[in-house]
């Protein structure tokens, strides 16, 4: 399934950033959804989040619907997520200026003029709400699609149980995308819960269609690591362990891991499905806020089980996390200039993301 | 009273900043009076402030009389106000150069070369002591008139009664000088002390001669707020209130509040006169130091008095301060480009003020 | 043994910085052996350190040799010191590559091309442990001189005591060369330990011979300090102190100093030797890494004198950190633009080391 001519040819170009190849600088993109909270977040406050470093104010209108408007004030750039709710308007904090979802001023305190209200606006944003998350489209309102939202059953179907969280990373959100595609660095930076030593040896293959990256990586005949084997009750046995890890888009990755028992024990399962779910919302050029989920088709009554694996994960993400961080600040402080990175194997499916982003954002700056 | 050509037409320019309209970026003013320090903040030991963005160091000479020179060792740029004062000479703490009140060398140590000691200067900077306040002037000293220096009777007059504060804004200080001239705000920002929602909305008079600008509300038949209502002991009683707010240089705003009580109560006053002073210092270009003081004419003798307004007014600022940090952060955050500022009705007394200190900030550009 | 000719002429030129005199912004001298760290901070995992603004990972192989590499996988920018030592490689935390002590890799999981290892390459740097100290030298490999190394016999002879430390300080390493060739200070800001009073106005001798500056001061019939006086067993007597201060490179200074005393109690010495080290390292350009020992003749085999000397010299250093932090901050804060510094006559030491470094500077920048 392997389409190497589409991406770049590691013996020919070995360095790394090369043209065409987006990097920290890149702007970030601004047409596609992004998680901008989780449901359960947003009650009657309003709340500031930062989608694609565009500061926003989310609130809900009286039948509960979510609606996101730019966190600024027209009149004098008070964030209006500071302000209050009342009725279907969010009220800034400042002068009583209230807004409606679409952005418009209802109402100015002290100035009744309607073409003050008609000058009187602020930029409304598409928000669709498919629990647990809000998704937010931060670019050209023409292009929002609802249609590509991603879709995650695996949250909200009763076959699957899972297990969420949120870390912030204070690095440029290319790294974690090029860290989820990089599954050599499992056995390495994470040793102790999600790697073995024989996974980074493992055969990858690779498929890039559109502005889509797949990598699948199987591994034959060895034990589980830490995050698997008690949770599927496994501990020490030759499996065959699949990871198939999707980039879909600038805020979505998601990995579909299969575990294949040869030879289960008598009423034990052949096959075991875990869905790992990385929603990657860019909230500055160099800050990412980073939810996740991880759902198992197995043992889903347990939630020992869903903690135990809550608890492995955790530890996995805290480890990239401090990764991703520490290379930006090497990239900030080094003292011999800029330091072209050299590509290996394992990264074609991350230069492959690296080329769709700065076509994406090519194609953003040419539409000004 | 209203001289409305000489404030913007709201009508035909509501964007902000427009042009000859001063904003955060605009240089300090530095030919103008400041609050540098409390008189009773300068002891035996010097006294590092910043005025307008000048580091300075403040110290009192053998007589008692304050003086002010540039934070800064003319030697090797070591902070004066970290040494010590000997006599009347301020003696570095670093290689022990002492320097008289005019900021010229007295004493070089390890050098007698009288042509040493000649080149060996720091500018010193007009300073008058008018208790309770360091009043400092930074700019130009030739035109820096005593008789600018602004004069607050209700500060020592045994028929007032006084509570004062100090608060820390990371903000420029010409929010805060706006914030004053809005008392739109009092209804929404100060809902909980300072304003009643009647508030926003009463008629406002405004009055522009020369560099200074007035404004008055006046808002008849209303209860009054809990900066006042206890202290005046007026609690649910219907009454005038007058608000006749007054930009006076960029470092001093007077607030002078008045409340009438068309019925009042055998042996009771019919009209309480309240003063609430703003000394308004920009330290650094982002950073205001504030002073305040509220006086009274009623009650005077009774401390639990000053104690409740002094409570309810340090609440206020409080709701000021993060307001204006919050205003900066968004600025300084967004992502969506420069976001220009509507204005309102209520906003001709700060455009106003915004035209005068672009003005001063031109004349001191041309004057070098 | 002055040679005047060779350093600034004060009266002609007495504002600072002038042309071909080196600053806080004068890059970092590279050709020049700097202390990396201690050897006992070196066990069995990488260290990370930074050395005139580079950063380095340092290792031990096998046989227990010390090897340095730059902090940078040149993969995808890991910082190598959070990575682990196997063997004689020193493998990176994220993907495993492993280097050796030449910075070559010698291994890459997941990519067995050959071209692939010859391509991925850190720097190594020249390396020398003298214990206690750790040299590198972050610049051109083919000047790395090992006999250029200072050398500190008094810490490795069982006739010297010694007591050192370290200490961060947030400025340029100029600052602290200028401090340690400027003795005047000792009298005002190290009045308490290291200065008396007369200190200040004793007699300079200068003398500059290539790239090294030696100052020598001699205070006759005088006290000693709290840094001597207990430790000697002389409070109160009136000795002879020399003090012999030397620029050596932009990574080392060296104070010999030396009290006579005139007339000694029957059975104790005339003559007592002290010698301060001062190993200064800039890690970036306003951050200095300040390594320290102060070696005696004296009562080498008392504890309590060797502690009693380390609380007075950490008490000097420290008050050296803080005058040296507050002057950047003047020098970053100051509103009045640039402000020439002035020189006096203790300060041709200082002069001569920043026309030296100057020097050195404009060397490296021809060699690219």
């Amino acid at each position: 399934m392997s389409r190497a001519e589409a991406v770049p040819d590691l013996r020919s170009e070995p360095a790394f950033p090369a043209a065409g190849i987006a990097d920290r600088t890149t702007p970030l993109i601004r047409n596609c959804w992004y998680v901008a909270a989780r449901s359960a977040e947003l009650g009657d406050a309003p709340l500031g989040v930062a989608v694609a470093g565009v500061p926003v104010a989310l609130f809900r209108t009286r039948d509960g619907r979510a609606a996101a408007v730019h966190d600024r004030c027209a009149h004098r750039s008070f964030p209006l997520s500071r302000g209050r709710v009342e009725g279907d308007r969010l009220v800034c904090g400042y002068h009583g200026i209230a807004y409606g979802a679409d952005g418009l001023a209802a109402c100015i305190p002290a100035d009744d003029r309607p073409a003050a209200r008609a000058a009187m606006r602020v930029r409304a944003f598409p928000l669709v709400e498919r629990p647990p998350f809000l998704w937010l489209w931060p670019g050209d309102p023409h292009q929002a699609d609802e249609a590509l939202v991603p879709g995650h059953p695996w949250l909200s179907d009763s076959g699957w149980a899972f297990a969420t969280g949120c870390t912030d990373i204070e690095a440029n959100y290319l790294g974690l995308h090029e860290n989820l595609l990089d599954t050599t660095h499992f056995s390495f930076l994470h040793a102790g819960n999600v790697g073995t030593p024989a996974y980074a040896t493992a055969p990858i293959d690779l498929e890039v269609t559109g502005d889509r990256v797949r990598q699948v990586r199987v591994l034959e005949g060895d034990v589980l690591p830490a995050l698997y084997d008690r949770p599927m009750d496994l501990v020490g046995k030759p499996v065959t362990r699949t990871t198939d890890s999707r980039f879909v888009s600038p805020g979505w990755h998601e990995a579909h891991a299969e575990v294949i028992d040869p030879a289960p024990a008598p009423g034990r399962p052949v096959r075991y499905a875990t869905k790992i779910l990385h929603a990657i919302t860019p909230t500055a050029q160099d800050r990412t806020r980073y939810w996740w989920a991880i759902a198992r088709d197995y043992r889903v009554d347990e939630p020992d089980v869903t903690e135990m694996m809550r608890v492995a994960i955790v530890e996995a993400f805290e480890e990239d996390r401090l990764a991703l961080e520490w290379i930006r600040e090497v990239q900030d402080r080094d003292g011999l200039g800029p330091v072209p990175e050299r590509s290996v194997k394992p990264d074609r499916g991350g230069l492959a993301m690296r080329q769709i982003v700065a076509r994406l954002a090519a194609r953003e700056r040419e539409a000004g």
